[in-house]
């Protein structure tokens, strides 16, 4: 679900003085300029003021212009966007053709450079990856900002378009304006043209149809009396756009009949509401002497026992790279993973109608996972003493611009417990010791339109990284003219549940991918299934019948590694370094620890599922290869499923002692329940990579317990 | 795991003088005396006092002497418990022989006076269940407090007999002792009589053997050097008990050649540790205007928009009565569910061999898992502001006793995210709403001798009740002769994980079964499978293939709700009121949210597995009864599993709009890894009870969302 593109529409003068009060100006890629202020104190903003006071932003002064890189691995400053802007232009390596650049990031160094560049050493050449489109081809250019050199390839094999640029997706909601038909079904339908608004909704590949061209379907709803015009769509209107001519290719026009939503009881705005309802009394996780961890150049973070890079990406959100732990033992860092993104999501809606079948969200590939990720809310996305990290991106014309507060950083102290043991009173002896559990939480929360993505990266000092996902916002619903279940036909599908009067929630899955370069203590690894099979004991060996016992499989390639879990067929899996030991000799690993883990259910000859066969299987474990990064593909646009994590798995290549990659699904059924309107609380799931044999013993053993003395002294605030 | 039970041996009293340092007296039940302070200044404990200043009990002062039941479903009180036992004695019920009181709890008032109570109405008849052993025989005795009446009944056609007493674990720990054989093998292994450390290990059910009379397994090990004797085992050397004659009845002395385990680096005790590692800065949860809970009349439990019954069992751990929870719309409480406790646990390990195929723990039913939950550890079990209830049990001879702190409830913010959403670039809007989500546990921690399970009772202000159990504690290790993995015949079987020098982790599962009483807006409900199923679109129809459809299946008999997931066949499982529907005519539900899934893969007709039937599928669900809530049965020690929940499900009664129980089972294989020696890391996993269409839109819409201004101002503490 994440269609996306808001418009109000100003068709004429007329109307746009009748509609103005509830007008934003027309959505830019400069939304977010350099010049945060002007951003903050946007004069069109629908939502006035909380009654709050200070609510103000976690990093006001932040501008960036004289970012200077200082790791490897460190995104495109500022001033090296410009440079690349300025490099294409002057090398006309585009032609004087107008040209949009789709991506532009750093181009990371190769891996074994990394790998032995060390805090102090001068930086490998900087250089830029491009994606960009010029005269209806695409292009991936390679710009060195030290020489100015371009490298230019342009892509003819592969199917799809690259990721939507910021403008793509807010020019075409406009485009059906340009259609009398449009604007005349529109008003037929009792909205006021000035109360539109519209979404781009990414048509996905169904055959020829959607070949050749860069397509998109534009649905939209009515703003009137409510923030949230997801709850009132115009169902049925589908236009069909092409997204370089911004001409109208179709209008689909059906569900007349279907009255749009009322309002009522949709917004959602804590101030549209009526009352307020305080449940509970202010708490805060407090840490007196500040936090535990330190983000150094602005992007290496240091927290307890464990150091890695972190960088806000356009396409995947976050990047976790060079992920290292101590080891207590040694006192050495060691490394766990080189690199660790949300590579792809795939959200099949399950209704194959007309103006729902093409809904087969790819969120990272088709609308830029990190595009989507708004600033964050200080003290209610993250808590006190959380540290902000901005983005820093370039719109299609090159132009750079910062994304405030896009990522946070805090440790996070719910009440568990990281080990604890007492001595029963079995045994009589008193001993009762207890470790408080800390951790350090890295979070994005991608707007994806309607609905909002929360990603965390945490990790926990006994060495474990817990990767979860938490869905909120907003569900995408459809219009039906049943106001109560009892009009119903026994025999009629809604495709999902009828949340209000008119409003039908559909089931939809979510699907997200991480791709998870492992390098337990050195890149080469295997991968080892530890499946617990039941054995028989043999006549007269023992009373018991049965037990379980582990039995290890080294994957020797790709096939070996392609998982579909099975509560009845269990596994561990562990990602090892075969050539290092324990002490007592068990190879060095880290194992991938499931759950969340609906599996898609689509036939696999479906052409969403086809685009979306990365879904296929739970676990993937591919060769190290630096242009296997997107499970849905490079091109995932309109792509034919031609470039995905299947097709790439499926050569079946060597993985044994290798470099290599893991790759993990974390998928949701949802059947949405009236509790999802008309905003969803969050459901989350995890998985965990954990260490296995890693350490040779409980790596926190000698941490201490919480003792009064040392917690803080806090009194309510004066205002209170 | 969970065997039990320590002593300390004076053979003789000239060892008892040689060894006297390090010895504890022989455990008594009367360990938690009704005067706390007593226990807590015991002089003989091994552990000596902190470094740190203000290690205090949570609860100094309660002496419980004076409790009066202010509730119909209140826990016996210290003069109750006096009562009953006087009552007994009097009575000669037991005829002059000796007795021991297995288990003395509140007899529970018929399900329809409890809720037609209400506050203010005199409490119904008090009366106490109690489950006696007198003579060879195991009685059930109902007695009346009010008119002293005791009605008995002698149970005959269950096998197995009732949940030791803490004197059975302890006494039979002393019994090997009086084996010359035994104590000889002993010192002969290198062991001083006087560092024995011996556990009760539940000898479960094979055949003949066990049957007719109580026996039990000693298993012993060495303290010598450390606390963590579970660490040093005694490998191969097995005693078989009988537990009412504490006669010895069969010595197993295998395992000669195992050496027995050093010492070094298995203490885990913060004062055993050579260098401590501080990896983070202080933190805390802090509340400035307090929590914003309170317990009133000892055990209703009002938060937020819940309310419930909270009190601790002996056998259970703790039991959720009565929880109800505030609807926003209409301002009225609405039942959820009447009760809530963890019915059994099941921990097979998967070692066939002569010392360890019997361990096969049913750490509810055979030791009391509320028996073995230990105070809990202020500012490290439970969080600041936390509020600790005690339990009042009553001895073998009927007296009642306090264990302190045994339950804890808290507040618990971990900055996450109750729901939020941001309109993204696309729309332009400048919307950013988040609420911060705030949760309130109850837990409690048992340390069934090596482990320690942690058990959260989670309520969220949205509806949903998430049950987590985490697993901390000492694993239950082998000796093995080998020091590296490198000795090992490729073809031998070490039934787990060499962890250190002659230590192996063995190879098992836990199962905790937990009995869910529904009782959603009423006693009367149904249970509906909500099967997402493939559906395929005729030709032409659509460009999709396929799509996901939920279709709606009542339960009408317990054998159509014995449900094993499926991840390719997935379900929602609704426990629904259908004579309540919402305002557009969903019937209002609570849905079972499995997680934490692992299932037993022994052979249905494993013995251990018989009597472990509860574990054969994850849910359940079955017509309300009260004598049915211990799935593994009423009397589960040494039982053939004739009267688990399997047994009561196979008689298939029907369950549509009835009131109905849900039993869920989460699942743990725990393949032990390096990291979980000394002393294991917690893992946890949890399955939530969630509303779905209860209520009729997002319950905490209108909550407020975190300020500046109403956060506390904390400083350093000032020894800081």
């Amino acid at each position: 679900m994440e269609p996306k593109n808001l418009l109000f529409i100003f068709l004429t003068a007329v109307l746009i003085l009748l509609a103005v009060s509830n007008l934003t100006s027309p959505p830019s890629h400069k939304a977010d300029p350099l010049d945060r202020a002007g951003r903050r104190t946007s004069k069109n903003r629908i939502h006035s003021e909380t009654p709050f006071r200070h609510r103000k932003p976690a990093n006001p002064t932040r501008l960036h212009s004289s970012d200077v890189p200082r790791h490897p691995l460190d995104p495109l400053t500022v001033t090296e966007l410009n440079r690349v802007r300025e490099i294409i232009r002057k090398d006309g390596v585009l032609g004087n053709r107008a040209h949009a650049l789709h991506s532009v990031v750093l181009e990371e160094p190769d891996k074994q450079v990394v790998l032995a560049w060390e805090n102090g050493d001068p930086l490998p050449p900087r250089k830029a990856a491009v994606v960009a489109r010029a005269g209806g081809a695409s292009y991936l250019l390679t710009v060195d900002l030290g020489s100015g050199e371009v490298n230019r390839r342009e892509e003819k094999t592969l199917s799809g378009y690259p990721t939507m640029t910021m403008e793509d997706m807010t020019s075409v909601t406009w485009a059906p304006l340009a259609s009398a038909d449009f604007n005349r079904t529109v008003v037929e339908r009792g909205v006021d043209l000035g109360d539109l608004a519209c979404l781009p909704i990414s048509s996905g590949w169904f055959g020829k149809t959607e070949e050749k061209r860069r397509l998109i379907k534009v649905q939209c709803y009515t703003m009137k009396d409510t923030a949230n015009f997801y709850m009132r769509p115009i169902e049925g209107l589908t236009v069909l756009v092409d997204m370089d001519t911004k001409q109208v290719v179709q209008i689909t026009d059906k569900g007349k009949n279907i009255p749009i939503p009322a309002a009522a009881n949709t917004d959602y705005r804590f101030t549209a509401q009526n009352s307020h309802q305080r449940l509970v009394n202010p708490i805060s996780i407090e840490q007196p002497k500040g936090p535990s961890f330190t983000v150094e150049d602005g992007h290496t973070v240091k927290w307890a026992n464990w150091e890695f890079h972190l960088k806000p990406d356009p396409r995947a959100g976050v990047v976790i790279s060079r992920a290292t732990v101590l080891d207590p033992e040694t006192g050495l860092k060691r490394n766990v993973m080189y690199k660790g993104l949300a590579s792809e999501l795939f959200v099949p809606y399950m209704d194959p109608t007309d103006a729902w079948y093409f809904k087969t969200y790819m969120d990272a590939g088709e609308y830029g996972f990190g595009l989507q990720a708004m600033p964050l809310d200080p003290l209610n996305d993250c808590p006190r003493n959380a540290y902000y990290m901005d983005g820093v991106f370039a719109a299609a014309d090159g132009t750079p611009y910062v994304r405030s507060d896009m990522v946070c950083v805090f440790e996070s102290y719910a009440g568990d417990i990281g080990w604890r043991h007492s001595e029963s009173p079995i045994t009589g002896l008193e001993i009762r010791e207890v470790r408080p559990k800390v951790t350090l939480v890295v979070r994005m929360a991608a707007s994806v339109a309607n609905y909002d993505y929360i990603v965390d990266w945490e990790f926990q000092t006994d060495g474990l990284i817990r990767i979860k996902v938490g869905l909120s916002g907003i569900l995408m619903v459809k219009g039906t003219p049943y106001s109560n279940l009892d009009q119903l036909n026994q025999q009629e599908n809604l495709y999902g549940t009828l949340l209000s009067e008119n409003v039908v929630g559909v089931i939809h899955d979510h699907y997200i991918t991480f791709h998870l370069d492992m390098d337990v203590d050195g890149s080469d690894n295997s991968f080892v299934k530890v499946n617990l099979q039941r054995e028989y004991t043999k006549p007269g060996e023992s009373p018991r019948m049965s037990y379980l016992k582990a039995v290890r499989n080294v994957a020797k390639t790709e096939k070996d590694a392609q998982i579909k879990l099975k509560l009845y067929e269990p596994s561990e899996f562990h990602v090892i370094n075969p050539r290092k030991k324990t002490r007592v000799g068990n190879p060095v690993g880290y194992k991938v620890v499931p759950a969340g883990t609906a599996a898609s259910l689509l036939d696999p000859d479906d052409p969403p599922q086809k685009r979306g066969a990365f879904t296929n299987n739970q676990i993937w474990v591919t060769p190290y290869n630096k242009t296997e990064q997107w499970a849905g593909g490079l091109f995932t646009y309109q792509s034919k499923g031609d470039d995905t994590l299947e097709v790439w798995s499926n050569r079946d290549r060597e993985i044994e002692n290798k470099d290599i990659v893991v790759w993990y699904t974390l998928g949701f059924h949802h059947i949405p329940c009236q509790e999802d309107f008309p905003i969803m609380p969050t459901v989350s799931s995890s998985f965990d990579l954990k260490p296995v044999n890693f350490f040779e013993r409980n790596p926190i053993l000698r941490i201490p317990p919480n003792v009064e003395d040392e917690l803080p002294i806090c009194k309510a605030d004066a205002s209170a």
